[in-house]
Order: C-alpha cells, then sequence, then structure tokens
C-alpha cells in the first residue's frame, strides 16, 4: 500500500495536529497538577504543572510547528487572525479542533482512566505510561525526521524536555516511560508488583507515536522507508 | 493607512521597548513571588520567581535584543554606558524608561487589579491571564517574525520558556493563557464557575499581544502584511 | 600501542552505548529519587528525579546518539522495530544491552554501595562522587569530541545539564563533583571531615570517564591525539 | 592608554580565567544552599542549588570556555591531564587557581560579609547584589563580544541562566540585580527601607562586571572600542 500525498490532507492534517497537540498540551498539564496519590491529597507544588506545560510546548513546536504552527490554543489563534496571519475559516477549524482535543484529553483523564475494569491503580498507571511514553516517542520521531532533513532546531532538548514533562504527568504512575529503568530495581529488589505494566504501558504507547508520526506526520522521504 | 519607518521612531522604539520589556520582567517576577491565593499565605519557594525571571528573560531577549538590547536593568545600562557601549542621552532615557516600566507594573500589581468592580477573585484571574497570555503571546510574533527573516534563535525554547514564566506568574488565577486547556475539564467535570475569564483573558491578551508587536515592533516585512 | 576501527566495532560499540547509557540514566533517576538522608525518610519532590532523568538525557542524547541513538529504552527500540528503522537483530541486542546496563545501575544503588566495608556514609559518598562525575566528564569530553569535528550542538548546555543531573543524582552525598567545591567551605570552616573523600571521588570518576570516553567512544581523530 | 596583547597573557589569562570562574560557581553553590534567613533556618530544597550550579555552568561556559576551557574543577582538570589534553605544567596552573577561587569564594561568603560595619542585613545583601550582579553582567558581556565575532552560541539561554543563578545564589537578601524590579514595588507600597542597596549593589556588580570583562578578557575587536 503505497501513501500519496493528497490535496485533502493539505486541509485535514493542520486540523489534525492542533486537536493532538492540544490533546497533549491538556493532557500532560492536568497530569502534572495532579496530587501525588490517594494517600496524599496535597497539590503538588506549582512550578511542576508550570514547567510541564513550558517543556511540553518546546516538544509540541518540534512536532507540530511545520504543520500547523502548534498553537495548540485559541487566544493565539485568535491573535493570529487578528493580525491576518490565518484565514477565518482555517482559525475556526483550528479553535473547533483545539477545543476537540482539550476535552479528549479531560474525558481520558478524568472519566476513563478510573473506569477500566481489572484493576483500578494499575489500570490507571497502564494508561499513563502509555500516554507519556507516545508523547515521548513522537517528539523523539519527529526530532529524527527533522534531522534527517536538516531543518531540526535544538532536536535533544525537545527530547529531554519532553522526558521531564511525561514525568511529570505521569507522576502518580512513577512516570517510567521505560521498561528497563523499572526492570532494573525490580531484579534487584525483587519487588515484582505490577512489573507487566512498565513493559505494557511504554512500549505500546512509544509503538503507537512512532507509527502514528510515521503513517499521518512524517515528511515522505520518511514515510517511503516506512511502506517500501 | 501604510506605516512608514519615521526618522523619529529610531529614537522612541528602543525606549518603548526598554519601557515594555521592563514591565513585562518586573510584573512576571511579581506575580511568581505571590503566596498562593487568600487562604494560605505561605511564600511560595524561591527557586519560582528565581526560575520565572530567567525564563522570562530569555523571551525578552528574542523580543526586544535587535531593537534596545533588551537590557530592562538600569545597573545593565550603567555598565555598559561606563565602558563606552552606550551614550549619556541614550542611557539617561533608558534608565528612565526602565523605571517607568517597573513603577507601571508594580502598579498594576499592587493597585489596579483588587480595585475592579464586578468581582474582586475573576477580575484579578482577568488582569493576570490578560497580562500572561500578552507576554506569551508578543513572545511568539518576534519569534515568528525572526523565524521568517531567519535571524531567529532558540524560537522554540524562547516560547516554551515564555509558557512557563507565564504560568509562574499567574499562580493564583490559575495561569491558563489558553481557553481549550480550561475549557477540557470544564466540559468533563461540569464546573463552569469563572469559565468566561479563561475565555475573556486569554483572548484579550493574545490579540492585543500580537497586534501590539505587529504595529509598533515589526520589522517591516511583517508590518506591510498586516496592513496590506 | 595504536588503536584501529575494527569491523566487530561496529556491532559491539553500539551495544556497549546502549549499555552505558541506560545505567547512567537509571542510575541518575534512583540517585535523584532516594530520600535526603538516614534522618529525614522522606522522599525528595517530584520535580527533582523528573528534571534529572529530562537534563540526563540531553547529556546522553550528545555522548551515544551518533554511536547507537541514545534510546536507552527498550519501548523507544521496539518503536523503531516497529517502524522498520532498526532491524531486528540490532533491536534485540540493544534491549538486552539496556536491560543489564538498568539491572547494573540498580545492583550498584541497591547492593554495592552499602556494602563497603571501611565506613558506610563515606563509601556511599565516594561511590556516588564516582559516578556522578563519571558521568558528567563522559558528556564533557563527548562535547569537546563534537566541537573538533564541528558536529557540536548546544555543548553548553548539555554540560550545564549533567551538572544538574549529577547534582541531583548525588543529593545524599553533597553532589559536588569537584573537589574545589568542596575545598573551599572545607578552609573557611576548619570542617574537614572526609574531605578526602571530595578529591578522591571526583578525581577518579573524571579520570575514569575521560578514559573511557577517549578509549571506547571518541572519533578516531580525538583517539589517535591520545595513543600518539 | 592602548592596550596590546602582551606574550605573558597567554599564560596568565587562563589561569585567572580558571580563579575566576571557580570563584562564580563556587559561589553560586554556597549561596543557592544558604538557609532562607535569620527566622527560618531550614536548608533549602536540594533542587535549588544542583539548578543554581548547572545553569551557572551553562553561563560561565559562555564566559570562559575561549581562553581557559571553563573546567573550574580540579578532578576535569585531571582527566584532561591523564587524557594528554592539557599538559602538567598547565594542569598544575589551573587546580591551583581553582583552589584559589574557590577559597577566596567561600571567605567571601563565611567570614567577610556578616563583618561589614554598617549593618549586618544591609551590608550582606550588598555584597550579595553585588556578586549575583558581577556573575550576570560579565555573562551578558561575554554573549554580546561573541555575538560581535559570531561565535556565539545560545547567548540569550546563557544570559537568562544567569539570571535564574544569581537569584538562587543571592535568595536571602532577595536576588534582585535589577534596581528597577525593586524601585517599582517600593514607588507603590511606599516601603523603601534598605532601597538604596538595590541601587548601589547591582550598579557597582555591573559596572565591575563589564570593566573587568572588558579589561581583562574581551576579544582584541571589543577591547580597542573601549580604550579608544
Amino acid at each position: 500500500m503505497a501513501i500519496q500525498e493528497e490535496p485533502h490532507q493539505h486541509f485535514w492534517r493542520p486540523l489534525l495536529a492542533e486537536a493532538m497537540g492540544t490533546l497533549i498540551f491538556v493532557w500532560v498539564v492536568l497530569g502534572a497538577s495532579t496530587p501525588g496519590g490517594p494517600p496524599e491529597r496535597t497539590p503538588p507544588p506549582v512550578l511542576q504543572p508550570a514547567l510541564a506545560a513550558g517543556l511540553a510546548a518546546v516538544g509540541l513546536a518540534h512536532c507540530f510547528r511545520e504543520i500547523s504552527g502548534a498553537q495548540a490554543n485559541p487566544a493565539l489563534t485568535m491573535a493570529f487572525l487578528c493580525t491576518r496571519k490565518l484565514g477565518a475559516l482555517r482559525a475556526g477549524g483550528y479553535i473547533l479542533a483545539q477545543c476537540l482535543g482539550a476535552i479528549l484529553a479531560s474525558g481520558i483523564f478524568y472519566l476513563v482512566l478510573p473506569a477500566v475494569v481489572f484493576s483500578y491503580n494499575a489500570g490507571q498507571a497502564l494508561g499513563m505510561e502509555v500516554l507519556s511514553t507516545f508523547q515521548l516517542t513522537f517528539t523523539i520521531f519527529a526530532v529524527e525526521d527533522q534531522r534527517r532533513r536538516e531543518v531540526g532546531e535544538l532536536g535533544s532538548l525537545a527530547i529531554g524536555f519532553s522526558v521531564t514533562a511525561g514525568a511529570l504527568a505521569g507522576t502518580f504512575s512513577g512516570g517510567s516511560m521505560n521498561p528497563a529503568r523499572s526492570l532494573g530495581p525490580a531484579v534487584v529488589t525483587g519487588i515484582w508488583e505490577h512489573h507487566w505494566v512498565y513493559w505494557l504501558g511504554p512500549t505500546l504507547g512509544a509503538v503507537l507515536g512512532g507509527v502514528t508520526y510515521e503513517f499521518l506526520f512524517a515528511s515522505s522521504a520518511s514515510r517511503e522507508k516506512l511502506v517500501a
């Protein structure tokens, strides 16, 4: 199956980028604002969501800047509209996509995760690991893609900042995003409880993140390699 | 109405830049030093204003470096004067502009906000959202402008750092700067209290920030597009 | 003894890079998650390991990106495998190397350090100083090597971030990594307890880090200078 | 008086750079590790000195990398010696200079400041402001100098990080480094106590920092402008 750049992609892909960008941004900020766990309900220090938001924004700029401008913010889109840098139709589409992304992120965060069947904590942790690693891997694939085309700017920083943003967002599950990081202590301490979560979650998130980037957002050079 | 580069702009624009830069800087630092809200009056950890100051400085360097050097600090201006990098008249003008900007920022911070009529908390929050988003949008427009002229350096970082600086500055209003980020949780949790603040404030701040940059500070290439 | 690039190095060096990268990453995260010392057992704020992980990732990207891609994460390797950017054999080798590195880091962290004979605290501190400084020096040598070949990107940041990551990782030993930083206060306050630790540990770690980089990972230009 | 590049400067200037670099580094770390003030004696969170160290290192790399390599660390110098990147005589000189710088920083920090006559708190605050602003201005002059020669890398970041490092180091005096930032609240709140400290300290520090850089470390292009 060969993928070709269809004309309608020029319309839909930026909308999808704005929806996904806002989803990731809102989800990171919500995750980083969560109290540390059921026993202690004190909110985290203000610095935590503030840093998570800024560091995630650096990552998102790498992922979506070339596609939609990575605005992820209706207020910004209004400013671009009022200074004639964006047409009314496109601005309207962006704002709608941003609102959908934000509502979806909040829905996942507040509703879906607690409702997972098998185990409350393991299910939440799994969901957080999937999303944190999705966000990280997506950024890494975008950085690699840009490096291949020598467009990239500050790739290592974007990746490092996504690691911190993901770790802050996934606070109450441990924010591992990395099976090896969980395997080491398990082997040494002998504590294997919920260990599968830290293999399944990050791997699922990473594979989904990589495949999503390659099929939906990668420059054609990178995509052709995939479907060859 | 066509805007042309007038000779007197070479004198007034750097002064305006120093005043605005110092206004934004002082306001961010004051905001990030505020106790978290009326119930808990404990001051924030030292790290919060320190990081807000440094990250805001990175954003301001992008906004005003080409125009005035983005000193925003009378002590620095004195150092440039003493090393003959700045004339006495210009240095005097800079210091005056910086002091005016700092006094204005403090005035807004300590006096105007609490006096807003309709609702103490909503009014303060609105003011903080307007200023936080103004600062963020201003930085984004400066980065885009520099990218267009290929002058930009580290644009994504400046934007991400402005997000964190704005979030720290706007701590007690939530530092949203983004209607979508507030809409998502409102839809899911059904809590809509003061929701209009998070649409009006950021949108007002972003439009003001964008228009101010375009009309007063943008390179002519960018400005012509606006007034075409 | 002249070192030449042997064919088998193309197979083993990336594996070694992944093992070492994961070892350093896991060790930094474990160190930054440790409670501050025996008297106070409260865990550190979430921000600490999250920042340590992200900042260490920036440093590792500089050290190993050219050699193995600096994935240091089985989930990422799976994503590269699923998008056909990495062959099955190599991916398997990477994951094995990552798991070994992570287990080794955890083993050093949980088992070896407390068992040191002469003194519990001094031994732990020595070990932490060796590893923190090893990590820092390794990054500095990689940055210098890349600067010599004009490949480097953001070297100063990678070094500064490694300082912070190492200081967070070595929290309970003081995270000095620098004999001068320990000498100054000792001279002035007259407190010389365990002072030798802060000369032996950092020096051992730095020399090991520098020699390891030069002999195992440096570009040939840099290595030739060493063995001339 | 015309300044010319004398041969002996090639020997002494790197030594001076190492001494000054270590002085600034050790002083920033000591300042950022100080408890917040006489009433509350709880040490600051670990993150504070760790971040101050890393961010100061980024600034120092800009200031001294071209002159001495900005090692500021005897352990690093040993690693460069052992890998034959530095001769024995020069390495010995560096280590001596580093130790002197560190002892001087500690001496200023522990002994000189409390002994100031007129007022304990105002004197300490003045000293901290002078040193914090010295460090910041020195970095700004180095960045400007490198920009003029198009050598600079990441100048805005180095400046922003120096702002944060200086603010963390000067915690207990407020870490203002900026008269305007202190003037604004004073005008609005009417609290003028010790206000002169925040004009004298930063201005003294900035002028000293700027003049020191220009006379001792600037590239000749920049220095000639000064003495013309």
